[in-house]
């Protein structure tokens, strides 16, 4: 961190004055420095064409360091997540700011490092931003925006009306490892080892994809807030077709399942925030599945499911014993500020 | 309003789970309707091509709803005037709240209301959006962001090394409506007529500007936080040049100026959200200060000063009565969360 003569963020560097200046003067945002960011310009000019995704998400998590990531880091992998999920190769962030006053400037740098270098991981810029600050009580440390644009794959033919009965369901990797990550620092639980969030950037893996496997795949979803259980059932239902899924199939880290056991959790509702769910077509989910499975980002990756024409809108599991069983959407909150 | 079976925002409305679907549902955001707003999607797919101009901010403004406007509007015409600051046609936006639990939806609808009416006079969309709610306590009722992207109109040149010295400095309005309408609400005073926020999308204005006068118009930029005084100190020390400044020139609200006086405020820092600063060659900036009094917008544009030479990187105001001060950057916080 570059020596400042402020040790904490106060409510004059949200005032646009002298102290602003002083923020932006004192180094900490140069960490992020490249040639489209300019710090006191009222907005980047980029150049874009052709097709191009835009998406947006606010992140309140608590805490805001956490094992296997922070808040920053999970800003930047999020709104690169849910471009990729767009069919698109993630470009460029803005990056928003709302600081509470009191947040210890050696909090605000660490998360600034973890933004530089997960854009750094996923290849995109942080070109425009905005610090606002709100007194004690009227925030909790830092909350943060990131919005994103990025150019559509020229393969890329995400629409969900083009899921048909046999389409397969893949999916990336192991569940529920971020919310059980919040969760077990939340509830003061110690495990043998760890439990760490699964935050990552699926961008690199989601274009590999489609360069190789191109409209096959039909819808991209990463099942971060309410799980890959109401993610399938948001997609059963606006599609107004079944959902079959194989309880066998998921893939899940035992001691992320042990985790979810001992608080009483369903898997199928933790938030995920480093995996995706892919609908694919029958000819081409084998082969997807093995070519997922050769990378890092996706060596547990598996088909899970189907999508059928037998109960329309709802979500059906069998156990594995045989049972079946209907999976409902999340009820309620299952964990309050998970991303 | 639409007939609602809750009262208040909760916590599990930011679950992303059934209540997240139910908030989704009610149909509070299909206020905002439009081709390209998909509620549940991770993005829009937009169709750009050439320069584009991204900008992002996030507003915290306290009380949320005040004289001339409230934080909806105030969010969509801070993000479309920064687009306008930029020489753009500003187009979409992004629009993701931070809402604190309790909040009750009668507020929230009207804020969404006050978004929709500010989009259609600016003549822009919201075409995705986030949904975030914190526990009582750790927010304070509303927080937005806007992200806005817009097309660099073809004949701007908005470029602060343009500036030369003669350059005049035009102010499109009158200053510190919004500062002071804020304050006096925050601070209980009455006046003889209520002051009022002069919040106002400024890229009508702005265009039809770039249309005519083009590239003498070399830099563009609203002063909010810190007020035109420190905007003006930011060019003159940016551009290494000084800034002559005629007091006499300013052109503020007698009410205004009262209420500044009244509390010691200088109306040089206090924040406007409805006007411009434009930085225009000599030789046109009279025939643009005409162009702007025969509208509505710019009615009471005034060339205020002009770019020098002399004292460079500092700005000097000629009084009324003739003699000279430097003008500094605003120091310090003067109203926290002013927008």
């Amino acid at each position: 961190m570059p020596k400042l003569d402020f040790d904490t963020i106060n409510l004059g560097h949200g005032s646009g004055g002298k102290l602003t200046n002083q923020l932006l003067d004192s180094g900490v945002f140069s960490v992020l420095k490249n040639d489209l960011l300019d710090q006191r310009h009222d907005g980047a000019i980029l150049e874009l064409s052709g097709k191009t995704a835009f998406t947006t998400d606010s992140f309140v998590i608590s805490p805001v360091f956490f094992p296997g990531g922070d808040i920053g880091e999970l800003a930047v992998n999020g709104t690169v997540n849910d471009l990729a999920m767009c069919g698109a190769i993630p470009r460029y962030l803005s990056l928003a700011f709302i600081l509470e006053e009191g947040l210890p400037m050696t909090e605000f740098w660490d998360i600034l490092v973890s933004i530089r270098n997960a854009c750094a991981a996923a290849g995109v810029s942080v070109v425009t931003g905005d610090t606002k600050v709100v007194e004690r009580g009227k925030g909790d440390k830092v909350f943060v925006n990131t919005t994103g644009v990025g150019t559509v794959h020229p393969k890329a033919e995400i629409d969900i009306r083009r899921i048909m009965p046999g389409d397969k369901i893949i999916v990336s990797g192991q569940l529920a490892a971020h919310g059980m990550a919040i969760m077990s620092v939340r509830e003061g639980l110690e495990f043998e080892s760890q439990i760490v969030s699964d935050t990552q950037p699926l961008n690199h893996l989601v274009k590999d994809l489609l360069d190789e496997f191109g409209n096959n795949i039909k819808l991209l979803r990463d099942p971060t807030r309410g799980g890959v259980g109401t993610a399938l059932n948001e997609m059963a239902r606006d599609r107004d077709l079944g959902v079959h899924l194989e309880q066998r199939a998921l893939p899940i880290d035992p001691q992320v399942a042990g985790a979810c056991e001992l608080l009483g959790l369903d898997p199928l509702y933790v938030a995920n925030e480093g995996l995706f769910l892919a609908v694919v077509s029958g000819a081409a989910a084998g082969a997807m599945v093995g070519a997922m499975q050769r990378t890092d980002t996706g060596r547990h990756a598996r088909i899970i499911g189907e999508f059928t024409d037998q109960h329309p809108k709802k979500v059906v599991m069998t156990s594995g014993i045989g049972g079946q069983r209907i999976v409902n959407m999340l009820i309620g909150e299952q964990l309050p500020r998970i991303c």
